[in-house]
């Protein structure tokens, strides 16, 4: 993602963003700040923020007011990273490269941490300079895409279904919440941090469902294909854990080609933004491309 | 509490008003839905939105614009209850007289309900039929109170000091986030909705400065006086867990003097604003007198 100098400029302004919001770590409680810190200031990709900036760049939006949206859906990334790797959850050691957060702290620490992130995350957005309208139409979906209606609700759905075979339309269903939901809501924040409009908004809808779907398809086959170092996590534990994927019900074969017919719709929904909607275009790319 | 008809007024209308907002039970994931359900439509003393709707009528409210943070307070309370319940935080069986959530559904879906009452309680306030500006600074209000700085930060300072003897002004530090920063979050959203000045914001902190503790000090000596029946909840926890108590620190008599004392600060607190403050001075007497 460094690669692209526009990209490496914006991880470095996000991290930075991060670093200053997050609590002091020398101050009581010490371990809940830790925790949040380490939670979020790993290595992760950052999609999610870039995509806030890239959508913003799109409707020239100042960098400065995307630095709140940015950081508030890294922030519910992570703390839902983090509850999701819980023992109780999908129980998982390993996360970016690094042991995850209740195994480096402690359970307890990593459920208050994950709350207080989430907390953050809100409270960010509610002191952003912005106008107070847009702060709220943010608020709105952020807090929309991160509850029961979105990625929660898309984590029920596979706990739910672990174990037994979804029928594509209900795997659909469930990464378009899990997963799309706050990618989604990332695009859409950076647009209207740029004021788009109600037609431009409804075009970068379409892309960022494709991108959502993309995102997890590519997660799938990385699932199969690449070994646990390259992810930084646990690899193969969709088939140990007996969890439908698009490899398990298109073949692998299939889902390549459901990821290139995605990357196909994705070009076309940003076709009438033409070469403005480049940096947009390269992350949907790099989404695709990735190999962790 | 519904001995008194205003406040039973106000609790049919808090509680309709959770019940609408609270999703489907019968759609899916069902689970996670009526495991937010269960957590919240208990028979909860609805202290935290009482103090929304207490606070605003001081101000000459409309009781229509208080619902949203009324609701959006008791959810977030609703959800660290969840979570503090949990296996890995104070491993508690009975809450308001019934299993926990975990003990009900299962700890994957406590974990998820808790996180997506929490995006809920946000989701609400931004949809909520105010003003913008308004809207924002009750976000701001409430989110800097469940945050790390507040509710959480005040849970991970209690896990820290389990099992040592806290000094009293530790002791009432953690006190004033873990239970103080959501019932003061409650008091300036229902102040703040009625356009109260910043005099009468900053007479308000010192009255819920002493309801919080107050709180905290009556829960400290039910925990010895009162059955679990009474209380709905496990009796003698503190004892069990070596916790630090305000009746440990000050005696039995010693606690009950200082609840005594904070009765008469609230009073002092709450001087200014004559008859018109009588919802909350009935509130702040509830809270001292009550059995469970």
């Amino acid at each position: 993602m460094t690669t692209d100098p526009l990209f490496g400029r914006w991880t470095a302004r996000i991290d930075q963003h991060l670093h200053g919001i997050l609590p002091d770590p020398d101050t009581a409680p010490q371990g809940l700040h830790q925790a949040m810190r380490y939670a979020v200031l790993g290595n992760g990709k950052r999609m999610r923020p870039l995509l806030v900036h890239a959508s913003g760049a799109l409707f020239g939006a100042d960098p400065a007011r995307l630095d709140a949206p940015a950081s508030a859906v890294e922030l519910i990334h992570a703390y839902s990273l983090v509850h999701d790797d819980l023992p109780a959850m999908d129980d998982d050691a390993l996360r970016r490269g690094r042991p995850t957060t209740h195994v480096a702290f402690d359970e307890a620490t990593a459920i208050l941490a994950g709350d207080a992130l989430q907390a953050l995350a809100f409270a960010l957005l509610a002191q952003a300079p912005m106008p107070p309208a847009l702060a709220v139409e943010c608020l709105r979906v952020l807090a929309g895409a991160a509850g029961a209606a979105g990625m929660c609700g898309g984590q029920a759905l596979d706990i739910d279904a672990t174990g037994r075979r979804q029928a594509l339309p209900d795997l659909e269903r469930m990464h378009a919440l899990k997963t799309g939901a706050l990618i989604h809501a990332a695009i859409r924040m950076g647009a209207l941090c740029g004021g788009a409009g109600a037609d431009d908004l409804a075009r970068l809808d379409g892309f960022a469902g494709a991108l959502g779907l993309a995102f997890q398809v590519r997660d799938d086959i990385l699932d199969i294909e690449a070994s646990s170092e390259q992810l930084g996590k646990t690899a193969g534990k969709d088939a140990a854990q007996d969890k439908s994927t698009f490899p398990a019900l298109l073949g692998l074969e299939g889902a390549k080609a459901r990821l290139e017919a995605l990357a196909i719709d994705m070009h076309h929904a940003l076709a009438p933004f033409g070469p403005r909607a480049e940096a947009l275009s390269a992350l949907a790319d790099l989404a695709i491309r990735r190999s962790h």
